[in-house]
């Protein structure tokens, strides 16, 4: 069965990262969560990305704030589709410095990166992944982008 | 068999887009690639985004500069995974005007961003999206990264 | 009769879009307000962009937030003057993403940008557009211009 | 008949406002061309901008670059919309200068920016307002934009 | 004897202005203060800014905010040193608006620009300059810096 | 007689403020060039802002680049008006640092700061500040504003 | 014994630099706090930073706002390493102006700069200089890095 | 005998890294060069930070461009004193994205960054740290001061 790792960076993260929790669940997508900090568990770090495929997860969404190596960092251990989510902590600069730390990969080590605080986005983006091999859950997208339009229509009505 | 469709706003972004032809055609990826405009032929980035998936493709690379708005748009079309990689174009504002029109896409619409003309780690990231599912793809990924460490120790002998 | 229509990409952005719809009706502009998300609703804003010059709509004013694709894929679709606000959103990041991913437009296809958050100046465009090829209007523009001035020197005398 | 002035702030700018020149004329629409420094002219800004509309002109396009005080002055003393092209000039910082002190205008004093440099959008943007109330001017807008397609299509086939 | 005229765009501008004139009343330089907008008042802006050196006036002292034109214009106009105090106005881009459109004006205009809301250091300035002829003035400088030594000395006491 | 003193940071700073020496030589007015290191020579910087005033210097105009702390040291220690140049030097971040390093004084030390490289507004203002008080150099002022004019008149002929 | 300077531009930075002082107090490292502000007591630089080492300090940690020149000053004066910490103080252009004018020094006068308002950082970082040579110290961050490590794995468990 | 490991990204990183190598050279300080890539090869990363400080290294410098992890996750592994230089490279955002992933790291594990390409000033500090402990390394930062300041009075001479 398919399954998502879901990891941050402190547990000071988890506000924002619920939402990739919840849009997971809504789908039906087996999650795992974790705190794996690069700079203060490096060798946890290490461990799970080392073995995150070897034990059925397919896709890593990672969140982290300020100077984030944690998304990069776990995309050059692990062969499987990594998700940053750059999370506007307390003391970072406008949440330039999380955004440029994990989008700004060199070339041969990709980070598939969403929006600031996008955690939501990751979730999806992760069942899309999922979805591109297995059209249960393909479908259930599809569903969902329909769900997204009933959405706008109504509110429309109210205006 | 699995398939990558990439497409770009224009051709004056072949150069910046054929690291992830190149890449791609390494990993024996089957590939697709057209100029689809979302300002320009807003039909064809209709047809295009709605009928993917259905012929087969699993993953789309969108590259586009300045106001990007061709991965949104195929994002918000197609059930698919999307990976945008932002074009730094001639009269661009020094490439955030393509980074930020691409990465920070509203909740329920993702799009996978990679670094400012990073073509070939979108590439790669087509790759580990189609591993993810697909042991022979994962196989290769690992390889490449073995190929990658084995570079570096070779450049590290030269000093 | 001249008329203005008025679109926003969520419901959230009409506290910030209202300034448009007041000032219009205080140049009894006629305006038709609706929802349209380029990312959510892509047929409708299809419908909407290729239509609205059809049924005596003179300029269209789009109003979006973050990576804000309304304004410019209804400028793909319409060959009306089409008004983009960008809109500061909840997780923008300080406006700039609304700001670029409106105002960058590829050479082609225009978008008149205004101020973040500056609605009220894309009504008085609106109006300035209509009042360049009818009198009427035109009279009021500088009427309303008289006004500003006056409120200026009244506030100055209370110095 | 229909007349657009386009006026710049030094004859440096000449290279950039070209393209709105160039564009009008393939449109037939009658331009007017002239160099106004708010900074070095000012009274000549006045004599421009408080007559224009007397003698025929329905829409003024102003190009300026660093601190671009043009675009903001006419529309402060015109009735007539303004389209503003921010200029990238020698000593500009990257260009923000002139996009932001042409983009932020107050509330009551719009400027319809266009991108860095997007002097050809500019003039497409006066064609629109033209067209706005013109029939044939905005069926030569439709007939663009059916040229900007087919030239897509044409480069797709050279892939 | 001497005067300094202080302007701003807007009776918003005041509480921020409001430093100017304290500091200048502090040092005994005698004031004017009056409101005056470069995009709402241009009329104002003229007669205020070619008659000021003519009644006494010998710097004079501009607040604004946003797309920030009344320094700049008032330099245009007036053949004395102005001083340019960039106001974080609420629209505005973090204050980067009103600092560029201050700050960057071309060859042979000058502003002399202070920082983000700097008011306080405008009315130091133009105390300055008149100091530069004046050593009256001059000596209350050189005293009011010795008053600012002495309240750190006394802060560090507290430690 | 009236004399302005010009420092910067280092040889390499020249040719930017070349432009302020050439214009004051323009002005007839009295210069002191000479190369104070903030970072290098702090000693001499001591000297030289305590003593400026003391030898008939009446402004002092310092340029520098990067972490630009030269004008800022100069207002620290001298009573006169100091004026600001930001020079973009070659490893700075697009001039960033040298602007904001010279512009956001704390409240009690202000900087007159000019556009980055605008050394030749430097210099005018310089001038300016001299002409507040003396009306010879105001005339040359008002001249030399008038010469500026004329040559727009002239370049507007060309077109 | 091992000493470690603390300074600050102004007591208003005390609710920042406590962190430095805290932790530096945490490790058993002898600590001297003061005020130096290189604008307003320049006299009181020089003689902090020119004695610093002959009584045997070893590290100085100095923070500062806005346009922030004392680390560099200090640098500029003493042979020892200056940490320099960016306080994001309330004018502060969202913390760029101090971050790049401590962060940019010229080549031969290095400021070893720590994140915006990382005064904890700061400590930790002349711990580590003093730990280079001195095994008990080092010991003590080896041991805090543990207790940093144990914390994030308890953290971990509540999940 | 004192040792400073120098270490790189990437080959391409040695001309900006240079600097460092010569300086150090020049101190007469033990150097040892090495590349090593966070991202390509991990597994060195975690040997040579845990073990560096076993075999005599005081200090770490390491250089690295975009999303540069390298001196962060050295500084999570190791309990030295890390020094990183952000360097620009070729598809950099104009060097934001490495300051910023160097500057920013967390409470806990700070990194002593200097500015863009500045190598020169990592060695320089490298020195003065060490310096801090040992009196013959000190006297020679003394001296090299001296140096400079001798260089600007020399090149004063020449205007």
């Amino acid at each position: 069965m398919s399954k998502v790792g879901i990891i941050m960076g402190s547990k000071s993260d988890l506000p924002v990262m619920q939402d990739a929790i919840d849009i997971l669940k809504e789908f039906n997508i087996d999650i795992e969560v974790d705190i794996v900090s690069a700079h203060r568990t490096p060798e946890k770090l290490f461990d799970y990305s080392k073995n995150a495929h070897t034990r059925g997860i397919q896709v890593i969404i990672a969140g982290a704030g300020g100077a984030a190596h944690l998304p990069g960092m776990v995309a050059s251990l692990s062969p499987l589709p990594i998700i940053g989510v750059p999370v506007k902590s307390s003391n970072s600069i406008d949440g330039w410095d999380s955004v440029l730390s994990i989008l700004q990969m060199p070339g041969g080590v990709p980070v598939a990166t969403v929006a600031l605080n996008g955690a939501k986005n990751a979730g999806i983006l992760a069942a899309q992944i999922i979805g591109s091999s297995d059209k249960t859950v393909l479908n259930k997208i599809i569903e969902y982008k329909e769900g997204l339009k009933a959405k706008v229509y109504d509110s429309a009505k109210d205006l």
